[in-house]
């Protein structure tokens, strides 16, 4: 039994709010249930300086938790004068995640910065941030295409995340923290429309988990990435 | 003539949404016109150490901008490792101004901190943080009064804070962007309920000012803050 | 009573040695009573970034206490690893200050840095930094007058700064140490000679002030800095 | 065809040098055909904080290359003042990995780091860290419970780990460098032996990858891990 | 022929003013020349973490430049968020000197810090830190003493340094900042009244040196701290 | 008697393995009985700024030990954020002695970079460091000449370093970690082949020594370092 008393392939209610702020090129707040972060999409007219030249560009990630969007107050990154190995790792995920899904040529000589801030944590805020950064790339992308900055559309395809685990012996779908936390093993698995996976991550926590477990373990994130899709789809469309 | 086409003595709308995120003990999410500040009061059971062991409570305050709160997105302070001298003084403002209207003795040993994050930049920032972080210490500090943890009210009075400044010759409320980025000086105001004044800085940015204009900069506040103080007292009223 | 016997509106002994350093453009030992600060002045013919092309100059200003200027040892920012709050917020208000009286146009693609370092502390240090501060920039400045580097003088007027405060209830000029971590209000003020006011900030520590307090705080500091003004006019004449 | 001429079920040579430096309670140099990687594992009769009073054990890993590990010459993380994402990334993975195979409470109140510094690199230098720092574990571990230290065999099974990935559309294990630069996906597998999975990490670098490709991928992997499990336990026997 | 027309074997003007500030338990701003450091004792009766309980003292030498110290301004350390490898390294070498003249025992278990401070620099500041640093221990101790904190006396002797080097092919004593930059060999020497040697250092800037030439600059060496023993006498005396 | 029974004058076994790692121009592992570093030589074909245009190369030096090379673990500069006073201390070192014996004018326009990584350490890690990187120096020079890059040989001679020290009141050679740790006084000589000094430092530790005292100190590294030129000699030859 699920603490939410969710059935064991049931996501959360999946919101997607586009145009949350006015300055970034494209927006929106992501919701998994009480999981919300806010994903902007900055597109700037210079790349990194190891693409200069190249006629390609650059998509790239950052993610941050606001101090309390958590149970207890985390002490700010900035403060501390570091971030993370857990944010870096999140950030790099972001950024590898939306790159598979964009022709960089076709983008031309600009970075667009996806930038996943999290309100409000309640489990699965990567892939949370995944999912919206794609809304955020694809409105951005939508304004470049219609000022005629961009002619071919560099999207090929949507990117999804969702988390799964093995939580008392039951592989669920799409964690919350309570579930996050005490989970045998917590696995992220980022899906592109069509079948094909861009990433698979997965942990044992607590106990080993077998090719079978694993397996199951994608076949719910399959049905969730589904759903995602769908709400990209209709949030984008708007 | 305001860009906005406001009054000089006219505020941009606020509005206050409390309860905005689920974990922190008090939080709202305040608007002054586009700028809008997600402030949240933590309540922790400990205080710092030279305040061990006197029976005070503390109360700081931190501050940051989301990435893409403006209009060109800015670094992250946490990845370029520190933070602005910008960033510092604000918060020290911030801390001191929600101090002037506590009584640490009653608080009793434990410590609020009152994180304010720029969501959307649009001028006055760190007056909407002083302004949204007063209802978030109120919210945390009625719940620890309802759950009996505090016994007497430490809170002494409402404390607000609002811009003013000398805009093309003229003395104007609540500046926004497009105003604060031309102004010819720039005064903050935080002001307590009854009418005495916690902190005053004004600064001559085009040309130096003189001590009628500074009256008059105050003068606005006044107006603005009875305004702020009306809409502090709906929002936690409710 | 104050704890010096001065009478409520009387400065310290100002001193002003010119030249104490052999390397730099300008430079002054400026002291308030036992508030000993090394102002210096350096040019250097290059601009920060975002002024190059535009015909203009520019100033600075930075700060630090040596680490036994107080009564106990301060560790070393540099030590530390980082500057403090505190450290930032005084060099942006030096910086600031004697841009209030720069011609920018006139100075050419210069930068001017004033360095402002307290060799010995007690009470006043940010104040008496501007005062010697702004020294150090007209005899740096006269020198590239006599060198015909710079063929109009850049500086507009005198600035000067004093900080006043409201001491066991008396409004009282120019804090020592002893006024100063007791005082109930804390001002400071930089002004400009012919009665202009820079920048004012008066922040309340113990108990707010009202209107009525402000201005007799500025007339205090108005008195003050005409003591200043003659001490820089003295200083830079011979 | 792979530019070494192996099968693509086919490992490089692994060689591993116990005993490698005398200070540390394990040790060996590990190598991968040209990968080399030294392990060492140093014992503390301290745990971290959060762990004291528990009765439990901590198992970390610390991961960096020597500046001239590589083709190219890379700049010390010590000398830059930060660790990268990446090997951040990495020591996280490095800890997890071992962790997964020791029983914390029977290891008693101490704290096991297993440093791997990476001599020379050729391709997967992560996965033979954690091949290598299991030795380093098991022969630390050896020493303790010789010396009666710890009486029980806190390590409950072998551990190794090895990279898979797709390379010009040919599923391959144990990619080198010339490999891992160009392949179309890249994976790197934990196994425990027995057949249990601790972690499994599949990235899609150029064209995304199905589930099929996934399985390939699984199945080299644990052909690869049981030679690694035959070496460690030769390596461990003598 | 030495640029300031100096004879091989002569010093600078010496001078040391005792008392320059007026918090540090003792202080002097000594003088070799132009070279001006302010050198300051703080007595702290805390020791580091690795000495407590041991009955033992400490003595330890911080060491800085004021940005103009120097001909062309240098950017702070603070600034730069660390210090620079020679800063350290002089750090270290003040410490050792000082240390090698007081028995930490008679000291008692407190710690003096002796800050050195370049104010003016013309090549020589590390040796003329050590120099006055000895004055400002000396009077701290005798206040120690006169207070009756301090029994015995704890300081066993004088330490004095002196820089000399090899200028156009000849030996000279006391380099000052143009034969400092030009020497062919450059030494440092800290020698203990009566002889004996704390720390010797000499460096090949251009050519490298002979036995029979450093043994002619350790001759110089011993002359020159033959009058900075002198000046210490007598401004210890005072 | 010395604690490995060595005679006074006795070096340790002196082995250099060249061509340790396969990537850098020119590498060796250099033993001193147990201390072991691996000295490695990366050829950039770039120059620090300050040399731009010039036409002269530049020879620079790192350090580092690996965390486990000592008795008991040490942190990574890396996970601190900084290198140490002793870490930078000894870069300089090495880049100073091997600059003492090349020609920069005829290196061109290039850098190399000696890393020096201490595998394991037991007493005389920067001697052994400097012994090394000069064969590393000459492999990689001898490379560039192979291909041309280098015309004529810019090392104008060997250039080797070891410790010597007064262990017990008797001067020894080639210092271990047990005699290290508790000598009277402990120096450092950089020699150049023909019988010159790059460097010499020579700290007292316990008791401050003399001239004489020093002048055996180089008689023995005299000695220690002609064995240091046969093993140079030896190694580069092969």
């Amino acid at each position: 039994m699920r603490p939410s008393g969710r059935a064991p392939d049931e996501m959360r209610a999946i919101t997607i709010e586009t145009g949350y702020t006015k300055h970034a090129e494209g927006s929106c707040l992501i919701s998994f249930g009480e999981t919300k972060v806010l994903c902007t999409a900055s597109v700037e007219e210079r790349i990194p300086p190891w693409l200069r030249g190249k006629g390609e560009g650059w998509v790239t990630g950052e993610y941050s938790m606001l101090p309390r969007a958590t149970h207890t107050r985390g002490q700010r990154e900035a403060a501390k004068g570091k971030q993370s190995g857990r944010t870096q790792e999140i950030q790099r995920l972001i950024g590898r995640s939306l790159r598979a899904v964009v022709d960089h040529r076709k983008l031309g000589e600009r970075q667009i910065t996806l930038d996943c801030d999290v309100i409000q944590a309640d489990g699965g805020t990567r892939t949370a941030s995944i999912s919206g950064a794609w809304v955020a790339l694809r409105l951005a992308v939508n304004a470049l295409m219609k000022s005629g900055d961009i002619v071919e559309d560099p999207i090929t395809a949507k990117v999804a995340a969702v988390s799964c685990g093995i939580y008392k012996g039951t592989p669920v779908l799409d964690l919350d923290y309570p579930e996050d936390s005490n989970a045998d093993a917590d696995a992220n698995f980022v899906l592109i429309e069509g079948g094909k996976i861009a990433e698979a991550q997965a942990t044992a926590e607590g106990a080993p988990y077998d090719e079978e477990a694993f397996l199951r373990l994608l076949r719910l994130a399959q049905m969730g990435c589904a759903d995602i899709f769908r709400a990209q789809d209709e949030a984008t469309r708007k």
